[in-house]
């Protein structure tokens, strides 16, 4: 196939995503009322209208301006007010703490933005000359990839703004529910480790920070086969997990006494049962479910009072290696995550319904170099006190994950869909 | 005139008023959208929202809960969300700081708030017994002029919020304004001072803190006939006022050096051109408007500048106390303070353009006593740590002043059209 | 008496009175070790140290550098570390709230630095042209009673920094002690009012803020024959006083909420029993002693309480004017406010025991000009936001206090040895 | 030999240790006047005297108390004073931030106290029962390397709470000094990597963080044979290093925009000439002088600034594991760092000088596990948000060192004698 015939299939194959992921984005939105898209209750979470808005930047800053001729900004400032963190495109940043202050522009003048932006993308496709398609792929790409990551944003960020609101609205009271059950009981799986390969090969997409696939010498280990469940959280609170410093790091104690943690984020006891808060709003707490929005602080703590630990990200990854991609996803529809299926023996919920905190630190791996300008800034200046999360939530898109695929977060930070899995010495 | 028949046309009064009043407060809407409602940008202002919100819930709370027979609130979380500062009301209060926080209720839900409480107080009005009506006519006073308060609060909230966004919006493109000018030279008029009095007398409506109308003591003193203008308020910017603390208060010192202020609220500089912010969006400064967004501790500052200082409430009042309520209101319509005009030598601008801070803190009266209950909070628990301001805006309603009306703000504050006339001892 | 007698005479009597003032500091500060004289345990109080050198500092800086030929100061760098807040003597200030991060220069050179001070007035004293004198007495009378007031200071700061301490530890063991007794119940006098004077007359010494003398008008009260005791206080937290808000002004309650205020400073309860920290250490509460350590806002909180207010500066100076300055100051040597004696009819304590916060706020008499130059800093740039004490306290020096003196604190300040008295309408 | 001989000879040995230990500390003091003991100019630091008291308590805590039969401590609160972080001993913690405000125990009363305790370690290792010998050897053993890293911290908390003075006070003015020089090229040294094993083997001390030795995977890389100077820092600084967000990780830049950090601690720049603050005052900055008092921020954009990164602890560990440790220590009596030698090829200060950091997050190695109790708090509850430094500096013990020890901080900490190697693949 010679390669414009190529460059012209990858095209339209990249621009069919383009479209799909770009429709889905707003789909997302359809339930909320205007009043919802500028709201941001925490400097951590984005009202949904700067999301929209900013995954479009991003579009426009790294392949439009630079790579399709006589492109026009839609508006002189918006560089400004939707660039997220990155110091060298020039522009300056809005402050991150502020992005919910700006009532204009409004929903409607960044749908415009939206398609503004859809058209010059489809004249890119059809128009960037040859020599440029192999960066224009790479940076389309990562465009898509890091729409997929603002979807999960969005739903996380709804759910923290509305739990915010005392009258705790529901984004969509439509949403599935598992009734709720007793979990069964956690079995273990061994694994040797020795001389183990991870990190992302040469195919498909990964970001940077997957790279480069290398070798580590693992002990021998073992792991749940599922999360963590709220049954098992009732019982560390019962047991006064919350308030016995012998369990927790330093800094997590810290945070427990400022923030007067009490139990899980969106946890609520009233006359001594226990809610919480969904997409759907207020439900029964649900023993049976994984445990969720859960700190890392909190992960941790829970493993030492269970007198086991947390799998480190090389654990993990090792044992999801050649195992399908499955489970509840954002496209699954539920925004919650389900009980485990009752299936024969083996890990169970490795992908999706909740992230599972590590016990990794996330930092480069042996040979990382990130990527030289602005786009260099994607993952690699993070690369300091956060920890690692793998394999996906019940808000995660499924094309958009993988076994090598490093999530990360502060360990005080609550709002992504995080549980754990606990891990011990084989 | 019996006493029934008298009632019905004081009730008939006062419903005329309702409705104008209530009219008034949604046109002043008109211009916003829907994303408008719910902004908060600083702990001071409220969103346009919450404003249209809580003086409905102040009728509700105040008047249709205790004296219309079967009255339902519209919503049983509205008296939390939307009370302001009662704390006797048993309801507590959501956090003053997070009033934009909530994007429900929705706009529509507010609007359809105010039209049920409209209803209810026809009701009110057509049903209540008689022997209430003497506390209800004066509770439906304060309603009324409570909401006229709020009415300035959303002019100058709005701009306070409007000016935070990059793209300064523009509340209004279509309002007027004055050309360019220079202001002539300020003029002075003398008082000879003796016993005076000063409050509210017996008729007309007044709050408890202007009351009781009391003997004072005055020394002579003179009064400038206009307000301070930008263009002296240019002077002692470019003789370093802002930089120099031998003219500052303490803590006018400390807030200078803190937030950095090098000008008055609004203004802005780029190129050496002074513009600033108004509803209408930016404009050129006008050196002969009224100096207007500034601070007690600026008003104080420049009166030491320039030799002189602020009037005192009584020196004020008692200059102003014949005169006629007339001059640039919200009414007017041109939402900006005027220049003056060139009348016959008097005092001018008394009345309307700037609220003039005083040199006066805010105490009660000789006298004072609160009511009881969760109304004596309206005015009695702020008097500590505020200073008095005289004279109305244009953004204050015509009928709402009177020579004796106090207002009352920290002296930090300048996000209210806030400016100064100069006195001196005669 | 020829003016060059009359000078050497003024002279000698102000030297006389400098060494008995500043033997009297460093007396205060024997009981002390080494360790407390660079304590600083809140920004409000300075350490120990750092009075005994700023006080030389205000001589150096205002009388030996302007007024003694050749006068070299004793090291270059304490105009920086020892001026409190004079923003005009170009020196630059070290921060308030560091003084106590200062380890040296240590206390024997801080007293070689007084010593130092004190041989140069000797000079100045005996060598200063006779042109200069007027200015150099005033100036001279000004510094002793700013060292005067430092000694308060230093009392009220070493009883902050040591009651800081869970050692608890006591200044001096050895003080006097009123044993427990029940108060007598408060009496009332009442005043006709008028048209009075008030502030300082030409005669003696005065601050810059008791001048001009001038006229009010008083309407009639009444005032309660002592202070309110801790018997009182106890009354009033028993009936849940500090859990009402209905009682409180707006910011008080801010305070209450913020700093979780249940008592006043220095008051411990232990298994149901209550006991006060002391300059001699914790003792059991007297309740005949005058309550203490008060706030305005918990003052303001008690009269509205107790159906009182507090009276106006005005009406105190008006009831305190012709009565001779007598009662528990600083010499007495108590170091603690004392139960009232029992006299006969009339108003007790009005002078020494605790300072009586009064509803007036911090202003400028009218026709009050602050002097020109650094000086004028000392009183009148603090004219906002503080309310106005009188009467002085035990911790005061007898000969530094006067009906028409005028102290001033901010509403939430009650580390000084503040109390009140009840006013009412006659 | 009988175990009674060998306990008798290893308490023997462990006596010995503490009476030198002891001694160290006190004669560490010895510069010091009173003022200074108390003195605490940021959190991370503490006074002179807590520290003396608190490395006593550590004894009382852990070994007297369970240990010695009848042991009275000597103050009842001192174990609230005195207390570091031990959640689990049940005394609670005097604030951290503020153990500068305490005047109160005396320095005097600290010595008694340290005598006191000093008496009853003797009385310990004379009469504790055999059956208790192995727990007391290793508490013994802790408690002495306890001291040690608090002797470290003694020297740096001077060095930070001096250089807070602006008198810039030197602790010891006689410490000798190298001349200014020009430090020679970077050499590099590279490593096979491989299968390696790092951790401490079973003989001698070692921390349990240092534990498990086990085996790790290593990449080949290289080592620069020296660490940083002072002269490659300028060359940074010149080039605009502190400017340039693109060298920074992301919350280096926010801290580096926060603190307005423009050079290393204790740099200052006076009319062109650079100038540092050590332990002998200021004196000119050597650029032939290891860098020192950098931040991991700082660390890790100089590494990216010159195209390297740094070492992860298991390439320095595996570099160092058989290298005497020999260098500049506490004991050379410097307290600075200083140039490298002139010597034969080979990597230079390994050892001394300045701690490196590494890239390594502190985290447990595989099979690590606390201690039970509140022993167990002294390493593991730290194991997050710090970074692994190496080597030990000027002012480390050298027998307090060892290739497998682990010093671990916050990324934005500068206050310890920290610099950095510069390492990259091979």
């Amino acid at each position: 196939m010679p390669e414009a015939t190529a460059n012209a299939e990858r095209m339209e194959g990249l621009l069919a995503e383009f479209r799909r992921i770009r429709a889905f984005s707003e789909q997302l939105c359809e339930p909320l009322a205007i009043e919802d898209y500028g709201l941001q209750t925490t400097v951590e979470a984005s009202p949904p209208k700067w999301h929209l808005a900013h995954v479009s930047w991003f579009y426009e800053t790294f392949l439009l301006g630079p790579f399709l001729p006589g492109y026009r900004p839609f508006h002189p400032r918006f560089d400004h007010l939707f660039n997220s963190y990155y110091e060298q495109t020039g522009s300056g940043l809005w402050p991150r703490a502020e992005r919910g202050l700006l009532s204009r522009p409004t929903v409607a003048e960044v749908y415009d933005y939206r398609h503004h932006v859809d058209t010059a993308m489809e004249r890119l496709a059809a128009e960037a000359p040859a020599a440029d398609w192999p960066t224009i792929a790479e940076r389309f790409s990562i465009g898509l990839n890091h729409e997929q990551q603002h979807q999960e944003l969005l739903i996380t960020d709804i759910k923290r703004h509305f739990a915010h609101n005392p009258l705790r609205p529901a984004y969509r009271a439509d949403l599935p529910c598992a009734p709720p059950s007793v979990p069964e009981p956690m079995r273990w799986q061994t694994f040797e480790g020795g001389l183990v390969e991870i990190g992302a090969s040469g195919e498909g997409f990964a970001y940077d920070n997957e790279r480069p696939r290398h070798r580590v010498y693992l002990e021998p280990f073992a792991l749940a086969d599922r999360p963590v469940t709220n049954g098992e959280l009732l019982e560390f609170i019962a047991d006064g997990g919350y308030a016995n410093p012998a369990l927790w790091l330093s800094d997590g104690w810290a945070e427990v006494q400022q923030r007067g943690w009490r139990c899980p984020l969106y946890w609520e006891q009233q006359d001594g049962e226990w809610s919480i808060m969904t997409l759907a709003g207020m439900r029964p707490l649900n023993p049976a479910e994984p445990a969720c929005h859960l700190s890392y602080y909190e992960a941790d703590a829970f493993a030492t009072w269970a007198g086991k630990r947390l799998p480190t990200e090389i654990e993990w990854e090792h044992a999801a290696g050649n195992r399908p991609v499955t489970g509840n996803f954002l496209e699954t529809g539920w925004l919650h995550p389900r009980p485990a299926d009752e299936e024969p023996a083996g890990l169970r919920q490795l992908f999706g319904d909740v992230w599972e905190w590590t016990g990794s630190a996330y930092l480069g791996y042996p040979g990382y170099r990130a990527a030289s300008g602005a786009l260099g800034e994607y993952n690699g200046k993070f690369m300091c006190n956060q920890m690692i999360l793998r394999g996906g939530s019940c808000a995660s898109a499924r094309d958009h994950l993988r076994a090598s695929y490093r999530n990360f977060f502060y360990p005080h930070e609550r709002w992504q869909f995080m549980g754990l899995r606990l891990a011990g010495d084989a």
